[in-house]
This record gives C-alpha cells, structure tokens and sequence, in this order.
C-alpha cells in the first residue's frame, strides 16, 4: 500500500493510492492516521491523486524525527571514519520538513548546501525495548528523505543540528510504502541525481545498522511513537568530500530516489 | 505571570497562579495556549493548585526543544573547552520530558547520570530572523529544566542525543514566569542540589549567548514556535568531571532551582 498526505485548503489530509485514484482518510497526515490502531479499516472518500505541491510530506508535524548519521560502509569511509560501534544519532525538527515537490528556498548564509538521500522508516506503533520481532512490527512503511545538508554550519560545533534543520530544506516523501511491497534488505537502488546526472547511487542492503537493528538500538532508551520517522544514513557519493568540492547550486534540480517508493523532485533556490 | 499545566484525569490543562488559587483555561498545555495570540484575555475557571504528580511539564509536546551546550565559562572551563564562536546545538525529543515532581526512573543500562540545572526559555510567538527587539518579544516566559545526562551513551558517538533522551529523564517546570516578573541577565542563581547538599551553583548573568542573542541565533536559519523550548545550558559542577566522577544513585533526591521560578524535585529511581 502506498500512504501519502496532500495539501487541500489551509489543511492536509492522509490518502492511500487506489489505481489511479486516492482514497482520503479522517487524517490531517499519515502520522495521525498511523495513531488511530484501526486505520486500515477507517473509512475513505475517493478523489484525485495530488500533483505538484498539492502533494506534501506524508508526515507533517512528527514527534520524532531521528537521523543516523555513517551508516553505510562507503560513507563512513569517504568521510574518513571506521565501521560504528552504536549509531551515530541526531534530530530533524518538523519546520525543517518540506514537500516532494517544492522548492528548496535557502538564505544567503552557506553556499555549501550537498545533499544526503536517505531510507526513511515511518513507525506505525508504540514500541520500548523492542525483539526483532517488535521491531519489524512497529514499522508502518517507508519514504524517502533528502538530508539536505549546510555543510559549515553542521561543522561549527560538534553537534550537527543546526546545519540539518534550516526551515524547509529537507524533502520528505512522495509516498509512504507499506514494508509487504519493498523488501529493504535484499536492496533497493537509493539515488541522488542533480540536474540529471547521478552524483549518489548505493543500495539499502548496505546499510551498517538496519531498520530492525535501529528500532531495537532507539528503543531500548526511549519509545517510539506512531508517525515517528527514522532517516537510516546516506550511501557514499556526498559532495563536500569530492576534490574539488561539489555543493548545490541556484536552479539546481535535485532528483532523490529509492526504488519501490519513488522519487522527491526538489529545485534549490538561494535568497538574495 | 506564572503559568503551569495540570494533570486532570486522562488530559492535562494549562492554568495560571492567581493568588493561592489558580484559573484554568481551555488549553491542553502551555504550549497550546500561547499558540492562541488572545491567550490573556480567555476565560477561565477556577480551581485548585495542582500538587504533587498532577503539576506536569508546562510543554508538554514541543514540537521543539532545542538544547545548548557549553553556554556558561566555568562550565565550557571545566569540560576542557574555550569560550565558543557559535553555540552548540543538540535536541530533546517530547519523550524525553517529565514532570517537575516526577520519579526520573531509568533503565540499567548505566549508572553515570549526571544532572545540569538549565534556564529554559519558552517561546510565546512565531519568529524568524528576530533582531534584539524581536527575539525579546518572542519570549513568553522562563522555566527551569534539569538536562539529566546519560554520560556514557553521550559519549557513544559525536553526537550527544542518545545520553540526552532516555525517556522521561529530563523535569522540566515547575512554572513559566512572564519576563516582566525576572531579569536572567542581572543574574539569577541557579542550583542543583542532590540529597539537600548543593552540587551545582552559578547565576545566570554568567551566560555566553543570552536568550535574545540565542533566539536572533537560531532564527536566522528556523522559524521558533510558540511553545518551543530553548534550554540554555548548565554552570559549572556537573558530576563527571570530578575526581572520582559524582554520579546520581538510586534514591537520590535531585532538587533543581532558580530564582523565582521555583524548584524542581525528583527522585531517581533505577529499574532493576
């Protein structure tokens, strides 16, 4: 199943893909809708499938929005770092999210903005110290995100929130798939293109800590909530460690995919 | 002003002090309440002062809590570091918040818990790119957290959030005080005791970054909400850097306080 939310009005609203259409849940996101035990059952009013920025991030407002940072073997080593023992964990704040459609407007404050796609795991229950078993359980389904990065200001100090939260900078989406459709482990080709040409291609079987592993990591020490997201780490190919670097630039059109759950279309654009 | 919230049944309520009575409004938190601009003129009802477990965070789901690091120099002293360019950065996530009477009961999966008393501002308005003037008037009010510390998984990787988020560790209260009640900047003493025997002392004119200089900071590249939280960062006399390390036991009794807001005290309590 593919879940998504889509802007109508001054408000939003869950939906799942049927065929060619949308069936619209009681839901204001997918994350209220994954808190209603029910929601598979919960009734729906057909309509169309939203295009544009009509389509926004299937997640709007999360309690929780956790990333892993050096959790595939190649970036860990492009970044000059060994294998983790414990991942590497940090937090995105909801005004940082954005559609899988919008623009990615950025303040003249850094010119070196790079891009970090990522697996993203939606939690669909409330789960503390979870089995495996657990663990798999509580998974609602995937997306895709672009960890947009300011790579100066994530150097600043030690902690790198504040070059990971700049307002809307982090594209969240299109489609939320349900874990029966993709299976993350056997490898799904993950792939950040700018203005068409590949500069990040790995697959999801190379991840270091796996979703299941994470969620068992993560909830030994706090609880994990519906509409929580998890984004798992980015594969090698990021752009500050490129020589000469490379970083995004005014009009660029970033293209973030992961096979199975689709595609964020995102063009950059810097305030003067 | 001092505001609070309330446990009332299966829901919680936002009141404020009024004489030894207090005056409940319709809102579910402070947070909530001052998402209303009206806030002050709503009606309210009267009842009692919530004592005890029932006095519960004044935020009680923050859609951020934003955290300093290194923001007091005897502290940034004592950990090794100089006085900062920039400020530090890291995040709580709503999980991690409990009540300003709670028991901090913790997993076994440690015993170096640590305490830092911390000045927390409370965001009353939407703010972006705030001068001196802006980022003053963004302040709803003041309260007191204790940013209790998970030193060895702080530790674990460069990244602080895992020592920072162990669920309900982190009190937070027991009110929020209107700015025009206390000046932070003439110097508030603020304290953490443990088993009545003061461990951490400083005042909070001996802050780096101010809370206006915090807010016009991080509002440069994300929007503040109404009802974020910004907790300042910890004075000198945190516990692991003592020779031996002075960690929370069992039992132990930690008391949090600054002047005229109040104290926090909680029990830590370890699981077996």
């Amino acid at each position: 199943m593919k879940l998504g939310t889509a802007r109508i009005g001054d408000s939003t609203r869950a939906f799942r893909i049927s065929g060619d259409r949308a069936d619209y849940f009681d839901a204001k996101d997918v994350g209220e809708l994954l808190s209603q035990p029910d929601w598979r059952s919960l009734a729906t009013r057909r309509g169309d499938v939203p295009v544009g920025s009509a389509l926004v991030s299937p997640v709007t407002q999360p309690r929780k929005f956790i990333c892993v940072g050096l959790n595939y073997y190649d970036h860990a080593a492009e970044v000059g770092k060994s294998a983790p023992e414990f991942p590497t964990l940090f937090t995105k704040v909801p005004t940082a999210i954005t559609g899988p459609r919008d623009d990615i407007v950025l303040p003249a404050l850094s010119t070196e903005i790079d891009w970090e796609a990522e697996l993203t795991v939606v939690i669909g229950q409330q789960v503390k110290n979870a089995d495996d078993q657990q663990a798999a359980a509580a998974i609602a389904g995937y997306t895709v995100i672009n960890d947009v990065s300011v790579r100066d200001w994530q150097r600043r100090t030690s902690e790198w929130f504040q070059g990971k939260n700049f307002d809307r900078s982090t594209p969240v989406g299109p489609y939320v798939v349900t874990p029966d459709e993709i299976d993350t482990g056997a490898g799904l080709t993950i792939r950040t293109e700018v203005n068409g040409v590949a500069e990040q291609q790995g697959s999801t079987s190379e991840l270091i800590f796996s979703p299941v592993e994470l969620i068992r990591y993560i909830s030994q020490f706090l609880t994990l909530e519906p509409g929580d997201l998890i984004a798992t780490g980015t594969p090698g190919g990021v752009g500050f460690i490129r020589k000469p670097p490379r970083f995004l630039a005014d009009g660029d059109l970033l293209e973030t995919t992961i096979e199975g759950i689709g595609t964020l279309s995102n063009t950059i654009r810097f305030e003067n």
